[in-house]
This record gives C-alpha cells, structure tokens and sequence, in this order.
C-alpha cells in the first residue's frame, strides 16, 4: 500500500476509515494515567513560550501584539503531530490545536464564561473559514480532558481535525436525520428537545437559546448533549445571543459534571453540518465523561454499557 | 422510561443501543489504572475460592471433583454484576464469566497451549448450548485483559454476554458479508484471506487451518485478526484439529505482542453469526492491543488513528 503517510484505509469488510499516521506516535505524553502535570513552566502551551509551537494561523489578541508573541486570550496554531496533512495524498486534511487560555488551566471547566465564549467563537471562525476549502468535506471540533479521555496535554485545549471523508458516525446521523425528516417533515433534533423538554426527567437546562439534556440512551455515565432550540444546520451559524448561552451552558454542565462525577476525564465533540445541501441536519454539542472504559464487548458491537440511568445523572447534575 | 434494570434503549437519533446497568457500578474494581492487583490470596477466581462465585453453569473437571469445589480446569460461572438478565423485559439475556485457570495468571498468553485450547474448547461448548436459547439472537464472546482494556479483575478470564439483540457492529459486518455474496457469488473474509497470503506483508501465520494477519486497516497498533481457512459461519462449528491450531496461533500472537509492543493490555473479540440463516458469514477472532487511547476525535467520528502501519506491526511480530 506504499509507504507515503499520513494514509487513509478503508477497513475490507465494513465501511470504517482509519488514519494510519506514525508521525503522531512521536508526539510526547505528558500525562501519565490519571496523572497531572507537575511542571508547568516547561508546557509548550502557556503564554510565553510561542516559540515552541508552528507559527499560529489564528488569535484573539491585543491589538498591539504580534503574531507568535505573548498578547493573546485563544490562540490556533498547527498540530505538530497531524493525523492528516495538506500534502498527504490519501488523508488529505488540516489538524490544528486550539489553546483556550495563556494560562496554565487544566480544564475548560476553570476558564471564565468570557474565556469560555472565547473559545466557542473561534471554533466558529475556524468552521467558516475551512468551509472555504472545497476539499474538506467534514470538520470535526472535539476537545480531550485527562488521560483516560486520549489527552497528552494537560493545557486546556482543543483540535479541529478537517478531512475529504465525511465520517462513520457523522454519516449515520445525518442520514437518520435525512430518513427522518423524509418520513415526518420535520428535524428530528428539534422533536428530540421538544420531547425533552416536556418529559423533563432529563433536563440540566432549558434557556431562550439553548437547551442541555443528559441523553437517554448515553453511552457513558452523565453524558450530556446542548442543543441550540432553533434550527439551523452548521455550527457557524451561530449567532452572538446563542453563543453567550452556549458558553454559560458548557462552563456550568463542566463545572456541575467535576462536581457530581468525581472530577472525571471527558471529551466534548461537535456533530455539524458535513459540506453541501445539509438542511435538515441540527448542530449539537455532546459531552461524554470517560467515568467507565470503553471494553471489549463495546469494541466488538458498538453497543455500550452505561451503568448511571439518565434520570438519575440529570437529577444529580440539577442538584449540585 | 420504568425503573426496571438493565435496560435496553435506543438512541434517538440513530441506530445505537446501549445497556442501562446500574447493577454494574457495584463491581468492585481491584485494578487502578496500570497496576496490578497486590494481594493474590484475595482472588475470588483462584481454586479453593468457589465459594466466592455465583454457581457455576459449566467446568472442565476431574472426574472426582464436585462442582463448585476445587479440580477444575476451566469453569464458567453468571456474572455477579450482570449487564443483562433472564428476568429482564427489554435487556433480556446472559452474562457469564469464564475463569480461564485455577491458578492466579493474568494474561492468556501466561496460559499453557494445553489452557488455551480448554478455553477456546468451553467457548465452542457454550455457544452450542446458548444457541439453543431461542430468544437470544447474539451471543458475544470477549476478553479484556489490563486495566486500559476494561478489566477490572486480573485473574484471566473472559465474558460471555448473550442478547436478543444483533448488535450494531455485528449486523453491519454481517450485511456486508452478505452483500459482497450478492454482489461476487463469493466469501469476502475467505476471499481476504486468500489476498492477504498473496500479499504476503500482514500474515504472522499462515497454518494449515487457521492464519492470523495484522488488519490493513486495525484501529489499533499491532490490531490482528485470526480467521479459519475453511468457510464456516459458526464458531461452535469448529473442528478439533482447527481448534488446536487455533490455540496455538492465539498463544503465539498473544506472546509475541506481549513482547513487541511492551505488554500491553488487550481486547480479545469474537464475530460469529448471528441466529438464523448466516451461511455466508465466516467466524474470526480480533485481537485489540489498547496501546492508545481512544479520545474525542474517534468517539465522534467513528474514524480511528493507528500510529503503526500494519506492514510494520505484522514485520515486528514475525521477528519476534
């Protein structure tokens, strides 16, 4: 199959995709198992040390600052260690971190709601402007915490990982969201939160914009998903009012999680729009605590194990 | 949603179930992250600790042995902290264990050829006797061997969990099997197998009955799959001479992974068809080294990233 990577393979039974990139085995863990950080004057990631990453390709920085230079509240730089590359033939693609604060901060859950709207607007400023790349057919925005979440890094940051396949998962979603609106006329999201919504076991939080529900059928304990109440396809159509109560929402589903689960790992992913016609799909965010491994029996048929009933994590995470 | 556990639910967007087990968050966990149980006389598993166990359903005994008392082999018992139940009304099913040694070995590859052949041998002997079970349509054999493949036990074993669901991954290989049958007139995995021997650049071990080949697109490093040469849907369906070959090419991948990728903790699957017609599926093992992390960007997307080409992890493991 030759030996030019990053490579993109398709399994030869199912419809899964892998990236075979060896050069990210090369990138330094910082965090052991469960482990912290104990030095932080040596992270690549704080304020100060620009030098020690690829040059940023975005920042929200003081206006009079440099580029690469300390000044900054987020800033967008190359991944040194990409799954996919821009020259790679197979995985063609962008891999880019985003560093959420120029202080030292080891979860989202500590940065301010202003740090944290920050960070929800540049993911939407870097969706609208790989949009543009007509190569790219799927963007996928997700976030690691803690070493049993897949996290090398103990910074709080983020990846925004751009690839010419639209994804597995991300396929199975908009397709269901496709049948389902070809059946009823309607988005199957926004029966989903108004559902939600009147049943009410489930709920975190119902706002004007935004609502946070613990999904009922999570594969992980006090997994929670934040949708936007109005319907609208792509995550960079977010508006400013939207935003604001997306950042509050997340900070206070982080910071009620840590408090409720024991401080657990977690990812939070971003399902979007993929390119072209994409009407009926419906943006959402979904926070997955990695409380439980993912086991054999998970890997072998993608159905999972979760031992917290949904209605007692959304009662527990109103309760804190 | 009724508070009767477990519970089988579906996810309301796509075709994702997930197990809701409160029971399971009971388990008591005597692995931590990468370390090892200290006190081995505490083992419920070990022999002369039968007490310690639900009653067993099966063994390979002496002759004037008891059951439930010590001079067993191999000895399949329920599962204390069932994921599943003959009493339940939606997650109707089977959760056993299979201790794999009367004596504390924490890894099938410390087993002798001799252990591993009974182990595979009980496997073929309770999936012929849950076939019978009507309203089971999968029964999933796996093993999770170290605490970053989801075990929380370190005497060896493995789980045998029955539904009266397909789960997903199982039905989609199986209507991909199915399709390419259509599609060509012929297997896909035995046809795989012939072009994996062709290819030459995967195999670890190509026998008379079985080869074991490093998977062109495993999503983890070192991922390997064990398939029989002879066309043949079930694995209760093996002969003896297939089964010791077997055995032995499971020890020898087990073995020398052990070695080429610094001991790592592992998943062991089993897809075998499913109840009903499944003439054109071909049972296989999947060996999962959990080396990496499964993080963010593979939740979401469904789209894994392997560090090791496979070439390389199939060279090393020859060369070992």
């Amino acid at each position: 199959m030759g030996d030019i990577y990053p490579q993109l393979r398709r399994d030869p039974i199912v419809d899964r995709w892998v990236l075979i990139a060896p050069e990210r085995a090369r990138r330094p863990t910082e965090l052991e198992e469960a482990g912290h950080l104990a030095h932080h004057e040596a992270c690549p990631f704080c304020e100060g040390h620009e030098a020690e990453t690829p040059h940023e390709v975005y920042a929200l920085r003081d206006a009079d600052s440099s580029a690469d230079g300390p000044g900054w509240r987020e800033r967008v730089v190359p991944n040194r260690f990409p799954a996919v590359g821009r020259d790679a033939d197979s995985a063609y693609g962008v891999h880019e971190v985003l560093i959420e604060s120029p202080r030292h901060e080891a979860s989202m859950a500590a940065l301010t709601a202003e740090q944290v709207r920050d960070v929800l607007t540049v993911y939407r400023h870097r969706l609208a402007e790989l949009q543009k790349d007509p190569r790219l057919a799927y963007v996928q925005v997700f976030k690691n915490h803690g070493a049993a979440a897949g996290a090398s890094v103990e910074h709080a940051h983020s990846q925004i990982l751009g690839t010419a396949l639209v994804p597995r998962e991300v396929r199975a979603e908009f397709d269901a969201a496709a049948a389902y609106q070809s059946a009823h006329g309607r988005c199957v999201f926004c029966d989903l939160v108004e559902r939600e919504i009147s049943a009410g076991e489930r709920v975190v939080h119902a706002g004007e914009h935004v609502v946070a529900i613990v999904a009922s059928a999570g594969r992980f304990p006090y997994e929670t998903w934040l949708l936007p109440r109005r319907h609208s396809a792509r995550y960079q159509q977010i508006g400013d009012a939207e935003l604001n109560e997306l950042a509050a929402t997340m900070r206070t589903v982080l910071r009620r999680l840590a408090t409720a689960a024991g401080d657990p790992a977690y990812n939070v992913i971003l399902h979007t729009a993929p390119a072209g016609d994409a009407s009926q799909f419906h943006w959402h965010w979904e926070v997955l605590p990695r409380t439980t491994g993912i086991a054999g029996y998970e890997l072998s048929t993608g159905c999972y194990i979760n031992t917290v009933p949904p209605e007692e994590a959304a009662a527990r995470l109103r309760g804190v």
